[in-house]
């Protein structure tokens, strides 16, 4: 199997499976509740929150590891929302549900939303919060940080980044490039498990000025004082809400450990060579892509346009090679540095040629549409 | 070990572990992101619902399971406040954490929230939505709810049942009793391991009427046509948000396989019996209780009060019986009948009045709070 999906679903890292076992049948069914303080289940969302604000370089108390991607959006869109009161943003082209979430939002406070898809449009459109994502998830187009912070300092602007397909395989520099807020998952190249909790990032002396909505026991100053009073804690923590997954999370922060044994910069250069590979070898056989083709511009994945794109990826995924497919008409393929080779990268082209010449993807079999495409 | 704290995490079943096993090492790890699929884990949210549904009286496609109890009742909470904006009222004696989120969402919308303590105090206080949980986490108290539920439609008020330390325990009817909304949790009564996500029960007529802020796109009506635009599914599957934990959703799924071989009526008969032996044998020896006498108003904890509750609770639990402290002078014990035998709790209390007979919690080392109390 050549697994070029890990952009949606990142494989486990033998630790992270033996770290899993560990949690369950050890601490959960002998510790019991005491491992909340023994195998210190406690602190794992801001231990797991350190080791990715290295990823994304950041200080490693600035980052906490809580609920999903959308609910934590909503914490730091509502939060920065309530202190400046304009138009909440998101991107045109932004994944859908981070569009749900600000919509969501702006119904609930009766605010309003805007779709911008230019850094020179926060200056008139009366916006103090913006949702974006830091590589666009259909085209892998990589935003330009310095000129969308520019524009919003100018309008004093909020941005949160949804660094959900960057973390992990772009050499991340956020505190140096002025980056205030960010949330992001854990489950795709953080390799961290299906649907592993999301973090947030929010600057140090930023947070403690900060109020968000879901203020659950866990982002309490004292949550064992179990006051009546909501007292929130310091900095980033407040962002924590409910008792978090454990489960999922012991699979997350072991699987985060790889990333401390090699170096970003690395990882996203074989990344991006992987990549130009695909691109080379697919635009050869004359096929279309959406994303940019200088790898300066792109993330971790590539995406090819085909009418048939839905019954070619899934003959594809019959001959082993697993990719996915992105309404309407999108083949989606990542390249995750930490376990493909090149070998890989050129045997996937070599099928996917096989495959399209092939024309067997008529074939009712491969058209019928599956719960989860 | 006599284990007095499956009200706060419940122990794995076997089937459990075997199943976590599996979704890690062989869904996860061999089937990888075909797993949403070929494992149906997509569907794992519904399918959990429908087995809570069982437990709770209602039917099975009025339960979601999803995010944290924090979270679903935010959600829940902010849905019934956008159709009817009262006052938003939480139970004076509420868990903390679910009087928290009443005010971190009033504070979002510029609305109220009050306490109250008596049903009757719904008529007069203009009050729209209800946050009570129907077992107090300290006394073990249950609601009447038939006394609740009547008050709250005289004046239109909606009621959002907490179910955390209820669900499991208690042989609960909530459709015959004219309940509509609830949340829950999975880690105490349901076994479903630390952390495990929450549920949300909506009532099916009423659920298609509400719109939640938390729009993430698996509650979307088709998740994987990447609509910008946002329509919710049908009934409470709207309630989902972001993707869901697979992990824990996966051992809370197994867990809850044992509830369809025991009856509910026979677990909350055992779990009433362990906890009136346990009383009796309490207050024997000059013991003082919070929690109601009589079995039927109580649930299945019983808390003890005591100048010295937390060092006490540490020298137990040296002594081999886990139970907890709840702050100020509480020690919690409870009795989930799946796995207590009326030896375990007669010995226990054996425990209790040796360990306080002995003044030895006196010891610093049982003074010293841990970060988990």
């Amino acid at each position: 199997m050549i697994y070029l999906d890990g952009n949606s679903l990142g494989p486990p890292s033998n630790g992270a499976l033996s770290a899993l076992k560990q949690t369950a049948e050890d601490e959960w069914a002998k510790g019991l509740v005491s491992s909340w303080n023994d195998a210190d289940w406690i602190s794992l969302p801001v231990s797991c929150g350190a080791k990715i604000a290295a990823i994304i370089g950041v200080d490693q108390d600035e980052v906490i590891v809580t609920d999903s991607v959308s609910v934590n959006l909503f914490k730091l869109a509502a939060a920065l929302w309530t202190k400046n009161k304009g138009m909440i943003a998101v991107d045109r082209y932004e994944f859908p549900t981070d569009s749900y979430i600000a919509d969501g939002l702006a119904t609930l406070v009766n605010g309003k939303t805007v779709k911008i898809s230019d850094p020179t449009e926060l200056l008139e459109s009366g916006v103090s919060v913006l949702i974006k994502s830091l590589v666009n998830f259909k085209t892998a187009k990589i935003a330009d940080i310095s000129a969308w912070q520019h524009h919003a300092e100018k309008v004093g602007a909020a941005i949160i980044w949804d660094l959900s397909h960057a973390a992990g395989v772009l050499d991340l520099r956020l505190k140096a490039d002025g980056v205030k807020y960010a949330v992001g998952c854990g489950y795709k190249f953080l390799n961290g498990g299906p649907g592993a909790p999301g973090f947030v990032y929010v600057d140090a002396d930023t947070a403690s000025q900060l109020t968000q909505p879901l203020a659950g026991w866990m982002g309490h100053h004292d949550p064992f004082d179990f006051d009546q009073e909501y007292r929130p804690a310091k900095g980033v923590l407040r962002f924590a809400c409910g008792t978090p997954p454990i489960l999922s999370l012991a699979a997350l922060d072991a699987s985060l450990d790889i990333f401390e044994k090699v170096r970003l910069s690395d990882l996203e250069d074989k990344a991006k060579r992987l990549g130009d590979l695909f691109l080379r070898n697919s635009r050869e056989m004359g096929l279309e892509t959406i994303s940019p083709l200088e790898n300066r511009f792109r993330g971790a994945h590539v995406s090819l346009t085909h009418d048939h794109a839905y019954a070619i990826v899934q003959m594809m995924i019959e001959n082993g090679v697993i990719g996915d497919f992105r309404s309407p008409n999108i083949m989606r393929f990542g390249f995750s540095p930490l376990f493909l080779s090149y070998e890989d990268v050129w045997r996937a082209t070599d099928i996917l040629k096989e495959v399209i010449a092939s024309g067997k993807w008529r074939d009712p079999k491969y058209t019928q549409r599956r719960k989860v495409t």
